[in-house]
């Protein structure tokens, strides 16, 4: 067997020995964490966010404006505009920019303000592949009305491999956190226990490393579907830009909700730790936090996969010839696939087979979009408008783009387990998380199940007898699972996530080099001091 | 009517005119709003959390420590040890004292680390009141085995008010943001729509505004009950402390994860503004989050009150007579009660009766309260003992104690509002936000409810139904129902959330004041000049 490919940190001054509790986690490996990690393919490790600098530093800014030519509106376009002028950095006429000032985090990143009041901009400065306008101001459209779209398209799908890295990095800080942290016993009469082997911690901690998993896979198909597509349509066949715009959005809304709902579970995991800065975690989740709302907030994303959805569904009843299925775009081609409607488990090991619960989330994301659908031909029929009935329908349209979102995910992470036939080992630790990361989003959503009885009650149970079984096996690898992400203890920047595991020593050391524990304490000389010797005058 | 009791910040150096989309909701009232702040009773307003100040400046703390008499030992017991000379502030002999340095938020709080290396504390330091220890080293116990808890409890039943505060304040700042703020339309032909008036906004905000008064009336009712149980105590009266225990545990537990949950959503709701500072919202939310790890951390304290329902439940197992239901505690009577197998709703309209809603969340808490100790027993019939049984039951345990929790509230909230019969047009619409407390869980937690079938799949439609028609009527009184709280600008410290609505101008002018637009840019005489020399000498 390899060893983990751990880099090592610098900057610490105590000895490296790895912690034996740590150690002893490690000793126990079923599967090569070195084949894992290059399966993982250095996808986990932190990508660069593209950096915003208009706000101080930025000499040229890209405008998204309303292009106008002689009188009419043509949409947004996008525009080069020098703001800063190059010999002494202030600020060209008309131009009025700025910094936004302090926020949650991201205070790296140098957003701001600009107003434009009758700044020219020169006819070359326009982006123009998709849309030009001549010399005698004639403007020509190349591409269609969502080619606008793809630079947004691009961003959000590259988002997010970097976005998964910081659930990746929480789930190793609090996972090696809490297999050093002792408390309470879970006998009287043993010692006291790690905390990961709490059925509450595991239930925390280790469907947010299967869903870290899952979305390393999920971004990866998405990658590969955005370079199938963007070749086509370099060529001008703009024909899977309606599905690949749809699950940009849709599937960046979950990655970014999911991993700041994961993130923030991890750091509160590690109890009041977690709350320190030395962990990490809160600018982990203050930095990951921003990804629910910058490049497009999530409701609308998840919306526009919504509107995706209807419309997909609505094709199919328009004609229900047999050339049907063909015509449906691939991720959504489940809408008109042939549909149980009553899941056929009848014992808890039943839940560990991809196929039934894929076809379980398949099940649940079709019933709801075409409930979604029937309640808007419902309100039409009694009178409403087509954008009445949307606006009405909006928070069912949403539980339909999520479901679908889950079904996406869980798809590509059982296609990726059909790739790793090679690999048994690290195949079967890795069907562990799959099994685990579609088992919990049906016990966080049993009322979708329930509710047309694909599910039984009784089949509930099961489903959770089988994910508190998975949740012992997948303990057991944890540390290893962990290891195969393979950061840097620099990278993680925590005292409770370090590969050695020497959690205390380390947390002691980095407060007590804290300004606060280094520098005086100036209060001393201006309140207290004077407090107590008031105090001591008036005995 | 009156008009409502704002009460005038201070430091801002604009016109004080208030926005026309805020007064026009105001101008509409249905109720007196300044009534509803007199019976909100000033209980909306921030309360001071206790300061800790161990790290820097105390000089004396309160040690919880294991007290060992003649070897014998008896738990823990309070302290009170000197740390700081009175003469200096240096630690005293044998103290190692710090700051435990940089955190998520409180950074005002001065949280500190001590160690105590053969300190010796005189006997009289020992607070007594329910146990003592004579010159001769007896132990004497006064109270019972829980006694020892009882100044945590006094102290998470007195959070709750400051919790809550912290949910009000989102709310009232993500409101009326959401009326100022325009963006999209709802039909083609319309102007830009307020965000208030889109229905996921509205889902976002509204059943938030409902908790904030629904933790409102929790809070006073457990306040009141803690002052009966109190009093009974100091007189040596322990019986109502396991219930007190139990409630001060699970809804600390359930408040501060709501009003964490609530307040980020708030926060998100509001868009990229919300992310920065000048909302207020980020130092809102980072401060009420600490909430859910201090005082108890919430798995912990959840587990707490389930042990309470376990045990309570237990004890109708054991005898069945007729005297029983009187002999459980008030709280958990229910458990006994007779029940309903289904629920009789059969139209939307039924879901707006306290008694039907309140009936289904106590059928919920019963059903998962029994659902808990049958997998306990299960398990000690297939051998286990009772801590491995209660360890691998822990998340059904979970789920029992939030729906009880839940079920609390939802009793509370009904019995404030029988209080109120004095004040139609307040209750009326009082009544509005309980129903949507109520419905709004029942269409969190659908799985709970369809499991058994105590709703079915067309109920929970209804209830959906009557869920939007409610959010529609509480859109209507939003800015008033805020304006109630009766913050002050000062207090909220927003520029998105102020009483006059001028959002944009404050924004704007607050950050123009932030020191990275007042200073000079020194990156760029280091970096961006050269940059840009060498860029034009090159060409």
């Amino acid at each position: 067997m390899g060893s983990p490919v751990h880099r090592v940190s610098m900057g610490d001054t105590w000895s490296r020995q790895v912690h034996p509790d740590i150690e002893s986690e490690r000793y126990k490996q079923t599967f090569d964490v070195e084949r894992l990690t290059n399966i993982l393919d250095g996808g986990a490790q932190d990508t660069a966010l593209r950096r915003k600098v208009v706000g101080r530093s930025a000499t040229h800014a890209l405008v998204q404006a309303q292009l106008i030519c002689s009188g009419a509106r043509q949409g947004m376009h996008a525009f080069i505009v020098p703001i800063r002028s190059l010999q002494d950095h202030t600020p060209l006429p008309g131009i009025t920019v700025g910094d936004i000032g302090p926020k949650m985090g991201l205070d790296h990143v140098d957003n701001g303000f600009l107003q434009l009041d009758h700044v020219r901009v020169p006819r070359e400065n326009m982006l123009s592949r998709f849309a030009q306008v001549l010399p005698d101001g004639t403007y020509i459209k190349l591409g269609t009305a969502q080619s606008n779209y793809l630079s947004m398209v691009v961003t959000r799908v590259e988002l997010l491999p970097g976005i998964t890295a910081e659930l990746q990095k929480a789930c190793v800080i609090a996972i090696r956190y809490s297999i050093i942290r002792h408390q309470s016993r879970l006998r009287p009469s043993e010692p006291e226990a790690k905390i990961l082997d709490y059925q509450t911690q595991q239930q925390k901690l280790l469907p947010q490393l299967a869903t870290a998993y899952a979305f390393h896979f999920l971004a990866r198909s998405l990658l590969e579907f955005l370079h199938d597509s963007h070749d086509a349509i370099l060529d001008r066949d703009f024909s899977l830009l309606p599905e690949l715009h749809a699950l940009s959005a849709g599937l960046k809304a979950m990655v970014s909700d999911f991993c700041t709902y994961g993130a923030e579970l991890c750091r509160r995991a590690c109890g009041g730790h977690g709350y320190s800065k030395l962990s990490g975690l809160p600018s982990l989740v203050t930095k990951v936090t921003a990804s629910c709302t910058f490049e497009g907030e999530n409701t609308v994303l998840y919306l526009q996969m919504a509107r995706f959805l209807v419309k997909s569904y609505q094709r199919t009843q328009v004609s229900l010839g047999p050339t049907l299925q063909r015509s449906l775009p691939q991720s959504v081609a489940y809408l008109t696939a042939p549909d149980l409607a009553r899941c056929p488990a009848q014992r808890a090991a039943d839940f560990f087979h991809p196929e039934l619960y894929t076809t379980a989330w398949a099940h649940v994301a079709a019933r709801l979009t075409k409930d979604s659908v029937h309640h808007i031909q419902t309100l039409m029929r009694s009178g409403a408008d087509e954008h009445e009935a949307w606006n009405r329908t909006t928070v069912i349209h949403l539980q339909a783009a999520k479901a679908h979102c889950y079904y996406v995910t869980v798809k590509s992470f059982t296609e990726a387990l059909e790739k790793l036939e090679s690999e048994p080992a690290v195949r079967q630790v890795l069907r562990r998380l799959c099994d685990l990361y579609a088992l919990h989003g049906i016990l966080t959503n049993t009322g979708d199940f329930l509710h047309d009885g694909f599910l039984s009650g009784a089949q509930v149970d099961m489903a959770r007898t089988a994910y508190l079984d998975l949740l012992l096996l997948v303990r057991k690898d944890a540390i290893l699972l962990t290891d195969a992400f393979d950061f840097t203890d620099q990278c993680l920047n925590s005292a409770l996530g370090c590969y050695d595991g020497n959690v205390y020593e380390r947390l002691f050391d980095w407060a007590q080099k804290s300004p606060s524990n280094t520098q005086e304490n100036p209060a001393y000389e201006k309140y207290i001091r004077p407090l107590l010797q008031s105090c001591r005058s008036k005995l």
